[in-house]
């Protein structure tokens, strides 16, 4: 049997709309799941957080990782469960001290700067030095009980470059940048090794249940595009040659998200992804255009659109719909993490009225 | 005679590259300015800002504004100087009380919030609120007595509108897109009186001696494709309606540039603009397939390549040359302003090369 006459659900999933979009088999309506839908804007979220302490001590903890992970699942209809965890978790293994810190986000303790620390960073065992995430993959996909499928992600190796050279978040990307173009040898050596790093981690979630593997390429977008095939691309697509395709008998479709990539759409399709993660400010219509039925697209709503009234949401739902156009093939998502402030009520709207409106689209 | 017939040096410039590639008109070299080349990446431009004290003050003092206008002026061959100003003060001038806080960036006391106080909002006298900015215009254009263009410029309307309501910068733009999303027209009202605003700022400042206007559109790529056209592309549209393009017997290139807006070049080149703004994220070689030979591209260097070593800073200047190809009609720059940490010394180079590589571009 081909890989692509693999049975869309062999698991036995109650709802498995998600997974059947990405490998562009029929379905009833569209589905829909929203990055960061475990966070903040909700107060049962916002609870557990302050019972585990810190934030990496909630990552840590695969009970509470677990029951984080759940929540949004049990207040809306979505049609995906994505690990609770961090992009950051991998340079941590690697020993570069991660703190989150109020107001400025991720810390390292100690950044690389030199070619000897590159060098010197240790590829992490994910069933030792990560163990707690496979832990949690664990636990929620038994928690899960097939209610719905649960994706596994990683950071993209250039993304995670960028915070460990940088020791934080960045506006400028002057250190990163400034390796890339005076030394790339030895950028090409640090991006190698995480892609391998990052390989490691996703299959290890496979094996731990994960059903869809997501990488999340925050900041592949800050580079001109020449520099994000040479240091982005090529090594997520080193990446997607070496994850585990087929467990246990079932596909496992893999997502590319690089935020303010939608130009790239062509060349992330050529990777052999299974989806396209897209944010708004690129016109799902013309991606389709140029990536044909191949590669699913998943996004592309704005986040802010959920500080509207119930009605503007519905209509920029049905916008969003509409651009995609009919047929299978489209993941519903905001085009970016879903803000703090949101009222959960608008989380409702938003899911109900993807399911109602996009059921037109799916009838042949 | 036609606007088009006009010839594109009447004030007898000592050099002007600069206005002959806007107009794709036949030159020897690429031209090339810096945004943000009178900064803080100069020691001589920080001097000034100390004997200055606030940056508002340095603003608004037409004596010191002129002296750090000039200064890369002495250090590189730049084939254009800009007026040292804010992108804020008409914002400021409306009353909404503009500082700089370190760190931070600007602040306004009294950001807008209301309806009501968008109807309040005065459409400030250039000549009355804003003589200020006047003043440095005509003292600069003195003082460069015909060594390069003068560029006035102002921020677009949308971008006005998200310091105006967030009341400084902000990341995830939930107020002005709450705004525009919950209560459009109030969004809209606010839109047609910053134009008009822009618009009567702009042509004060050709009257006081701008020979090129440049509107910046910083952050109308945080919107998706229809919303950016209809909310800050239309507004653009408006001011270069009613823009003086001609002075003196002098054509007035105006270029604007969206950062993050290069999948929006053709819609830009539709305004009847005399060129774009390119950031490094986008390729110059396809908007220009794009877009023809009838407006000039502006762009489209990342700024972080002035980390790197001479070498490379060439090698990536050669590909920008490149991309944009044969022939008039490129003003070489970089993609967003130059970063206060980079070595003057790599801006000579930068310019010396953009210069000298560009020459085999011009021979017929």
């Amino acid at each position: 049997m081909s890989e692509s006459a693999l049975p869309a659900n062999p698991y036995g999933l109650k709802n498995d709309r998600f997974i059947r979009a990405l490998l562009r088999e029929p379905i009833d309506c569209t589905p829909i799941w929203i990055m960061r839908q475990a966070g903040r804007y909700l107060p049962e979220y916002r609870a557990t957080r302050a019972k585990a302490g810190s934030f990496m001590d909630l990552c840590r903890s695969a009970e509470l990782a677990c029951e984080v992970t759940l929540q949004p699942l049990e207040r809306f209809d979505l049609d995906a469960a994505i690990l609770f965890s961090d992009i950051l978790t991998i340079p941590d293994a690697m020993g570069l001290g991660l703190t989150f810190t109020t107001g400025e986000g991720p810390v390292f303790a100690r950044p690389l700067r030199s070619r000897h620390a590159i060098e010197q960073l240790p590829i992490p065992d994910p069933e030792i030095e990560l163990r707690y995430v496979m832990d949690a993959v664990g636990t929620i996909r038994k928690a899960l009980d097939g209610r719905v499928p649960l994706i596994g992600f990683s950071g993209s190796p250039w993304t995670l470059a960028t915070y460990m050279v940088e020791g934080g978040s960045t506006k400028e990307f002057a250190h990163i940048k400034g390796l890339m173009y005076s030394d790339p040898a030895s950028a090409h050596l640090l991006l190698d090794k995480l892609s391998t790093a990052v390989t490691d981690y996703l299959n290890a979630q496979v094996r731990r249940g994960a059903q869809t593997l997501m990488i999340f390429d925050t900041w592949g977008g800050v580079l001109s595009p020449d520099k994000y095939r040479e240091f982005s691309l090529a090594y997520m697509q080193k990446i997607v040659n070496g994850l585990i395709r087929t467990h246990e008998g079932a596909r496992i479709p893999v997502i590319l998200f690089t935020k303010g990539g939608g130009q790239w759409a062509v060349d992330m399709a050529d990777t052999g992804a299974d989806g396209i993660g897209v944010d708004w400010t690129a016109d799902m219509s013309q991606i389709r255009q140029q990536v044909g039925h191949r590669i699913a697209l998943q996004g592309n709503l704005d986040p802010s659109v959920l500080y509207a009234p119930d009605a503007v949401i519905e209509q920029e739902v049905a916008r969003v719909l509409h651009t995609f156009g009919h047929g299978t093939g489209h993941v519903f998502n905001l085009g970016h993490g879903i803000h703090q402030h949101v009222n959960p009520d608008k989380v409702a709207t938003l899911v109900n009225a993807v399911h109602r409106l996009s059921r037109p689209y799916h009838q042949a």
